[in-house]
C-alpha cells in the first residue's frame, strides 16, 4: 500500500520548509530553503514551487491528502490572501488559490503560522489530550493560537489566539499596532533587545535578536537576566488573563525566547501564579512547548489529518 | 395543543426568579422573590420549591421541554454542586441532582448566572446573529460568558467567561481573588463607591450601590462621574485585551452600573479604541444589553432549547 502523507508548508521570513507529513504527525520528508528576499511576488512562488517540486521528487511517491499551509500573517481568512509582515514581496497574494491550482482536487487549508504552530503542540506535542490550550511563540512577535473545547478557535476573523495583543500595562511601551502596553511591545525579542541595550547590554555581535540576549542571560550577563525577567513577568500577567478569560488547562511557550529556560519561566511563573488566583486557574500549567521548530510544520499537516478539529472554514 | 415551556430560573443574592418561557425566547409567566436570608440550605431550597409550583400552578398546564437554571457561582460544573458566594446556606448544595429529582425525565441544565445571562444576550439580545460574542455584567462582581465560533465556551471547569478577572493594571488594587488590579477589582461597584467615597463622595443614603453611584453621575456630580471614567477605562482595557485574544464581534455589557449610559460607555469606548488597535479589531462593536433583568432567564430557556449551541456537557 502506498504511504498517504500530508504536504505541509512552513512560510516565515527567514526561511521556507516543507515535508510530507505521515497521518500519525510523523515526519517523513523534509526540506527547506532561506526565505530569497530580493525576487516579486512571482518570483517568490516560483521559489516556492521549486521547494516542493523537489520535495515530491525526493519523496519518490505516495498519495497526498492534502496541502496544509502556516503562513506568516496578516491575511484574509480563510481565502489565504496573504501578506506577511516580514515577506514585503507578498500583499493580498493568492497563496491558497495558486496551491489550489497546483493540487487540483485536494484540500488546501492556510492559516496563520502562530496558530499552526498552537495547532502542532495541540495535535502531537505539550498540550495532547486535553481540550483547553493556548500555544504561544515567543519571538520577533508574540503570537498563537487557542484550543477551546478541543477544537481551534478562529474568530470573527481567522484571528483568535493573538494574545501578543493583550495589555499587560495600559500605561506601557507604545506597540506597533498603535496601542499601548501589549505583551509584544514588552516581550518581543526586538523590544527587550532594545531595552537591554538601553539599560547597557553592549552585545559583542553586530546583529542581535532575542535569542543572543536570551544565551547572555544564561551566561549570567545581569541587565540580560534582567531582560528575561521583564518579559516572563509580562507573559506571566497575559497568561494568567487568558486562563481566568478562557479557562484553560495548559499553555505552552515556544520561539526563540523560550531558549532562555528558567531565566524566562521562573518570573512568568510568579507573575503568573501572582494573578491567576481563581480557585479554577489552580491547576493551568505553563510549559515550554515540546516540537521546537518543526511544531508548524505539524500543526499544517493537522489542518489535513484533523481537519474535524482544526479547520472549521470551506 | 398545548404549549411547550422550558422552566427558566434565576437564583442570586438578592432574589429568586423564575419563568415560563416559550421556545421563541418569550417569558409567558414569570415570578420572583427576595432570597431568604435567615434559612438553611433545605429551608432555602423548600422557599425555591414554593416559588416553583406557583410558578407552574398559575399557568395552569402546558408541557415542560426541560429546566434551565442560572445560578451564582463558583460551583461545581456540570454537576451544579452550587457554592453561591452571596447565599451562604448554600455550601456544594446539589443543585442539579434536586431539580432532577423534582422533575424526573427531563433535561436539567445548570450554569453560571453571568453565563446565562450572556447566552440571553446572544440567543435573543444583543448579540443576536453573531458567532463571536462576550457578554459581561458589570455589577457587585464582574463576570460574563463567551460565545465563539456560534457555540458557548466552557473551558476546562465551566468558568470560561471569568473577564473580571482579566488584569488591567498587574499594580493596581488586591482583588478579592487573591491577585491584583483584575478588572473587577477595579470596577466592581462596591469597589467604585469606595472609591469615590475616599475621593470625598457623600452620598444622602445609608446604603449605596453602583446604582446609586450610576445615579449621582447622571446627575453631574464630579467625583461620581469621575468613579464611572475610571470604571470604563478599565472597562475599555479588558475589552480589548479580549478582542485580541478571541477576535470577537460585539460585546454586550449589561448589570446595574451599565445604568451610567454614556458616562460609563464614553470613556470605555476611548480607552477601547486606544488599545484594541489591530484591524481585524475595528469592526467590533461594544453595546449596551439589550434583555435588562430578564436575560439570565432567557439564557436559562436557552440551555434547554438551544442545547445545541450552548450545552456542550452531559
Amino acid at each position: 500500500m502506498s504511504p498517504v502523507f500530508a504536504l505541509a508548508v512552513d512560510i516565515g521570513g527567514t526561511k521556507l520548509a516543507a515535508a510530507l507529513v505521515e497521518p500519525g504527525g510523523r515526519i517523513a520528508h523534509y526540506d527547506r530553503m532561506q526565505t530569497p528576499v530580493d525576487l516579486d511576488a512571482e518570483g517568490l512562488w516560483r521559489s516556492l514551487e521549486a521547494l516542493l517540486d523537489k520535495l515530491l521528487a525526493e519523496a519518490g511517491g505516495g498519495d497526498l491528502a492534502g496541502v496544509g499551509v502556516g503562513c506568516g500573517g496578516p491575511m484574509r481568512w480563510p481565502s489565504a490572501e496573504v501578506s506577511p509582515l516580514n515577506i514585503p514581496a507578498w500583499r493580498d497574494f493568492p497563496l491558497r488559490e495558486r496551491l489550489r491550482a497546483r493540487h487540483p482536487g485536494l484540500p488546501v487549508r492556510v492559516h496563520n503560522d502562530a496558530i499552526c504552530m498552537a495547532v502542532g503542540e495541540h495535535w502531537r506535542g505539550a498540550g495532547r489530550g486535553r481540550d483547553n490550550v493556548l500555544g504561544m511563540v515567543v519571538s520577533t512577535g508574540v503570537g498563537g493560537g487557542l484550543i477551546l473545547g478541543g477544537h481551534l478557535i478562529d474568530g470573527a476573523s481567522g484571528n483568535a489566539g493573538h494574545i501578543g495583543h493583550v495589555v499587560v500595562d495600559p500605561e506601557g511601551p507604545p506597540c506597533k499596532c498603535g496601542g499601548r502596553g501589549c505583551l509584544e511591545a514588552v516581550a518581543r525579542g526586538p523590544g527587550l533587545v532594545a531595552w537591554a541595550q538601553e539599560q547597557g547590554w553592549r552585545p559583542d555581535r553586530a546583529e542581535v535578536t532575542g535569542v543572543e540576549l536570551a544565551d547572555d542571560a544564561r551566561r549570567g550577563h545581569p541587565v540580560a537576566t534582567a531582560a528575561m525577567r521583564r518579559a516572563g513577568r509580562a507573559l506571566g500577567v497575559a497568561i494568567a488573563s487568558a486562563t481566568h478569560l478562557c479557562d484553560l488547562e495548559v499553555v505552552s511557550v515556544g520561539g526563540g525566547l523560550s531558549q532562555a529556560g528558567p531565566l524566562l519561566f521562573d518570573p512568568l511563573e510568579e507573575a503568573f501564579r501572582a494573578h491567576a488566583r481563581m480557585d479554577f486557574a489552580r491547576e493551568v500549567r505553563v510549559v515550554p512547548a515540546a516540537l521546537g521548530q518543526t511544531a508548524g510544520l505539524i500543526g499544517a499537516a493537522a489542518l489535513v489529518f484533523a481537519a474535524d478539529r482544526y479547520w472549521s472554514a470551506d
